[in-house]
């Protein structure tokens, strides 16, 4: 396999042969390949190797001292219900050695709908804390001083009302905006990408960005004005590889958008920080670190010639993969997680999120809330891995690999600058394309065995799983938020807040002001989250869009399977009795992530169904409407963040309110088992759970559509 | 720090000078220093770098393809309760993903003496399955032919009579002993150390050895015919530099006796394999495996010039490591071992044994055994870390602690070497001294808080820990055994068991004959294990020893705490009022293990308390005739294994038998909180668990013994 001439390597050939089991070959991994064996020799071309800790181009780190001056901030993702319990387990979480706050906001929230708008009946309070005025901020961060914490905010759509409230909550604890340290996420291109949790429209939703960076720069000088976001990739199915370059050229665009403000480039991109998935693929994700860190300095200094070292100096938050998780036999993700966060250290992250081994299921525990950030805090404190900087630098392996990836990356990066940049990449489509080619490869590989996921396709056990779970009783939380909005407007100066409200729409409308800057003052006025939304809104509008499934990857690796010929012959039998069977697949309420819904439609469609694909964002209501009106035989619905027990019941309900108890409602997605008698109680024909086989599920909704026009026929 | 002429290395240090926080000297770990920055200069010394895989001198493994070929062997040691239930948990676990057995008996079997033994009463079927007789072999593995099924069993004392028996069961299942495969511990040395495991004196014990070897060598030519063992040093206490070091000198004085016989080296050296523990220490775990390749084969070379490269190769199997675990939060003890578990294998481990999170606690049950399977598969499966062979090769920090434990192996091996071998060494009582130093080292430093284990003297929890664990019902098992081996001894001929015994006897008083040869007939004959060790003593005798603490280590790092001070001030008060308190220390039962017993011996001597160890292997009866005649105040009670619920109250009533009830009882040790309110009952006065901190527990000794010498007074 090498073509060495090392008489060592002929020797290590020959007993390598002689050993038979053994292969000698490469594979690729994640489309890179691997040899079976790296020496010395394997250096000799690499470009990256004079690299030195805490300086350009950074590979070692981006600075000189790394972990063994402070270890990495323990930064833990968390919010539900409302602000004051939020702020309670916060609390908690600091006492028990968490180290920096990072703010995980409700989709209401997200998608600048106060609590009491009828579109997020099932989302306040559910997969974050809901939060509608600077009071509730102010709540949140109640008894934590904002100038000694710094606070992470995951926040994009709705990015400038809530980082406006923070900004104001922080001015009424008496702490000025320059004092205030942490990150907003404020990357929406990744959202276009496919996270979804977007508003207005691409070109408008960039002016925010820039707007954001231009006031951060000129007053919060310790606050990270983007954490440019690679993990929502990871998540939706990206190869490491593909995580990391689209995360480089989403932020080249950022900077792009930052300089056609008038800013000089070192005014801001110092505070650039960026923000990546760490998944089960070790050794890659330590490369994809150091890797990224050498092509961010690369492009920053090739494209925009700053001259300050630390605007091409890539800082990152790491979260361990939620995707990775199971909900089957949840012990496991502690082992999971474990590895994950040893890659994300020995990667050299600046901070990190640990998951708990119930995010599968449901929003984290005390308990496992606590074992999550022991895993970080036994990794600083009892494994010396922070007793020298960038300890696997050297490794023939490891540096091969980021060698890899830097080359492999930059064709990627390059490809997107080609055709523009990338908000013109994501206008052809190109970036979720690729994702969604990933994830349905890899969920092929799943369902044919050939990707291991113990206690899902192998090494299954028959015991259940008794994890505590936390449960939100969103209909309390979203009732005293309507109560507290009630309260706070009624108190408030409603002239001065309606002016504030217009001003905003003025400015979104003209081009030179700073909407943060306005916003601001609308919040200060006891503006909402969704007025300010509102009246952005009137100038931009709200932006919707459909998305076709990928066809053709996953038919093309399991085309011989039994498995998939057995699922192929059931559509073909429905065919020739009634046509082909017709679904439409939708996620439901506020939630954005679509990477089950999409694969499930992809295979679908390879097996011949006919597939409608809802957009985002639907309410129950509308999707029983379009429904009727696609004339399909079957909604698959997709919920990831516990709101089915609202949304699915009154879907179904809908439906028979017109008549059409007939069209079935499959529900797919994280739904944990304590609840599935509720729903099949409340008329959903059948439940599948993240790990569910791809075969299998077309193989049942077959049965399921069989059975329908037999029952239809019989009528 | 580093002194080079690289003028990057120059801005480096400016750079991390700069940074302030950081620093940039080097510390000591674990007795090695570590720099906090390595870079390719730092390789340029080093003479190991040009090892390749499956090659002399192995460092980067003994095998050319390693885990590309196939990964290590998922080897989980386990035994409990009677044969029929150990092997009904085997079968659950291989149907679950293990590929190896390794057998745990009971302490009454690795002492020697049958389940009806009065000596034993507390300890049949508690910390491994009880065997007697070939037909408990038998029904222990029943179902699992063994012919394919690789077996490992940790026995060292009876290792005549356990490996005879095996080999005999596998003879009436049909199977020949050249075709068994596994590893039998007999690694004797070490429990002159520290396991303490031992039945007859040093010098017939390693003739025990050299006749296992030599009989292996001619009959089973795929069985390892010792483990040598450096886990159970770490265990006791010795740094991953010490465990490397002794075991390979341990190895060096089996290959000397075995040569003793007229063996040819190449005609065993070949099938000698090694065992080690893996802690904490990430990368010096890694690097310990490496470097004790490396050292396996010089030595070898050097001292005996095999022909066969085999007899200069180690294999490995690893175990992580147990006193690394916390009775404290067990959950955190998943994300321990798997840290452990991925150092073992980037080291190159062949086989591995991962901890049950409830080790700290108990035996493993269904579920704990599960997860700590899954943890091997995860890796295995999930990861790519077998993608390619020893992925850390050439990281410039591992290959410089690679270098430092190589150099600092030789100087202890050869400090061994240099006072005549191991076999002398002990004698000198050098090594139990090293590894108790070490220990107390550890503990002050965890005492201190300097070393922090999370959730023991840092980041503590007070919720408890719900983990359901396992529980023997000793009594029900002895009383099976004892009626089994009734049956068994009533349907032998007893005039052929009686002929094999003495002619046991007296091979073991003559030199020629092969004692293992003779042990297989007198267990075809249905001997018990505690007769054919019985008929071995009559030539050997029973061997035991007392120990004296270490002093002077705790007290040095300790004596300017407050915490010391006040300690040691109650005792001057008490000694002041009455004497120095005095205290009998005890294991109780057949458990060898007394790293706890000794630590805490150790610091109450610095603390000034006049400190009695009593011998190992005591009844309770001769613990409570030994605690009268030495006239102490207190027994303070060490019990590891389960045993405390039957022998700790005889122990009492022993001494109420004899008017001395005055005698207060404590009792240290692995002591579920379950059984706590029932040891307190029976009437001892306080309980410490894993964690306690050393000048606490002195603390609270003194005011029991102050507060007994106020009763005895006002009595």
């Amino acid at each position: 396999m090498s073509n060495s001439d090392n008489p060592g390597i002929k020797d290590w050939q020959a007993a390598a042969a002689k050993e038979g089991g053994g292969t000698v070959s490469s594979q690729s991994i994640d489309g890179l390949d691997v040899k079976s064996l790296y020496t010395a020799e394997d250096l000799a071309s690499l470009s990256h190797m004079d690299s030195l800790p805490g300086l350009a181009p950074f590979v070692r780190g981006p600075r000189a001292t790394m972990y063994t001056g402070r270890p990495w901030t323990i930064r833990q993702y968390a919010g539900f219900s409302t602000a004051q319990e939020s702020n309670q387990f916060y609390k908690k979480n600091l006492a028990g050695g968490q180290k920096g706050l990072s703010v995980a906001f409700d989709l209401a929230t997200h998608r600048g709908y106060d609590s009491d708008h009828p579109r997020v009946q099932g989302d306040v309070g559910k997969a974050g804390v809901a939060i509608d005025t600077v009071e509730d901020m102010k709540a949140l961060f109640d008894g934590i001083p904002l100038d000694q914490m710094s606070v992470s905010m995951t926040m994009n759509g709705a990015v400038l009302p809530v980082l406006a409230s923070f900004i104001v909550a922080a001015e009424e604890q008496g702490v000025s905006p320059e004092k205030l340290s942490g990150t907003i996420q404020n990357d929406i291109l990744k959202e276009f990408i496919v996270r979804n949790t977007y508003i207005y429209p691409p070109e408008q939703s960039m002016r925010i960005v820039a707007d954001i960076i231009e006031f951060t720069a000129k007053n919060m000088p310790k606050f990270n004005s983007v954490s440019i976001s690679g993990y929502h990739f990871q998540e939706a199915g990206a190869t490491p590889l593909q995580e990391m370059a689209l995360t480089i050229a989403d932020g080249l665009e950022y900077v792009r958008a930052a300089l056609s403000k008038g800013l000089d480039v070192d005014d801001f991109a110092p505070r650039l920080s960026f923000f990546f998935g760490i998944g089960m693929n070790f050794f890659m994700e330590i490369a994809k670190l150091r890797a990224a860190r050498f092509l961010w300095c690369e492009y920053m200094e090739k494209l925009f010639e700053p001259k300050d070292a630390r605007s091409t100096m890539l800082r990152t938050h790491c979260q361990t993969s939620g995707v990775s998780l199971t909900e089957q036999d949840p012990f496991n993700n502690v082992i999971r997680t474990t590895i994950e966060a040893m890659a994300a250290t020995l990667g050299g992250t600046q901070s990190l999120h640990t998951n708990s081994l119930d995010e599968a299921i449901a929003l984290p525990t005390d308990f496992s809330a606590r074992i999550a950030r022991n895993t970080q805090l036994i990794l600083q404190n009892e494994t010396h891995m922070t007793a020298t900087v960038d300890p696997l630098a050297g490794s023939y392996y490891l540096e091969n690999l980021t060698a890899s990836l830097i080359e492999e990356g930059r064709k990627i990066i390059d490809q997107i600058e080609d055709v523009g940049g990338m908000i013109e990449a994501i206008d052809q489509g190109l970036p979720k394309r690729w994702i969604e080619e990933s994830a349905t490869r890899r969920q092929a590989g799943v369902d044919r065995g050939n990707d291991v996921i113990v206690g899902v396709n192998k090494f299954e056990t028959t015991e259940p799983s008794d994890v505590d779970i936390l449960e939100i009783n969103n209909k309390k939380v979203r009732d005293q938020q309507i109560s507290s909005l009630d309260k706070i407007r009624k108190n408030r100066d409603q002239q001065k807040c309606d002016a504030a409200l217009q001003h905003l729409t003025q400015c979104a409308k003209s081009e030179g002001d700073n909407l943060l800057e306005a916003s601001i003052d609308a919040m200060r006025q006891r503006a909402s989250i969704g007025e300010v939304t509102d009246a952005i809104a009137k100038a931009f509008n709200r932006h919707a869009v459909t998305a076709t499934p990928v066809t053709g990857i996953y038919s093309a690796i399991r085309k011989t399977d039994a498995a998939f010929t057995e699922a192929e012959q059931s559509v073909d039998d429905l065919a020739k009795n009634g046509g082909a069977p017709r679904i439409l697949i939708s996620n439901i309420g506020q939630d954005g992530h679509d990477r089950g819904s999409h694969i499930v439609a992809s295979i679908l469609s390879d097996l011949n169904w006919q597939v409608v694909l809802g957009p985002s964002f639907q309410t129950p209501g509308e999707i029983a409407e379009q429904a009727i009106s696609e004339d399909v035989e079957m909604i698959g619905v997709s919920t990831l963040v516990a709101g089915h027990k609202t949304l699915v019941p009154e879907l179904i309900n809908h439906l028979l309110e017109r008549g059409r108890e007939d069209i079935l409602v499959v529900v797919g997605g994280v739904i944990p088992g304590r609840d599935h008698d509720f729903l099949l109680d409340a008329g959903v024909s059948k439940i599948f759970t993240p790990g569910s086989e791809g075969t299998q599920i077309a193989l049942s909704l077959s049965d399921l559509i069989s059975d329908r026009r037999h029952r239809l026929h019989n009528q």
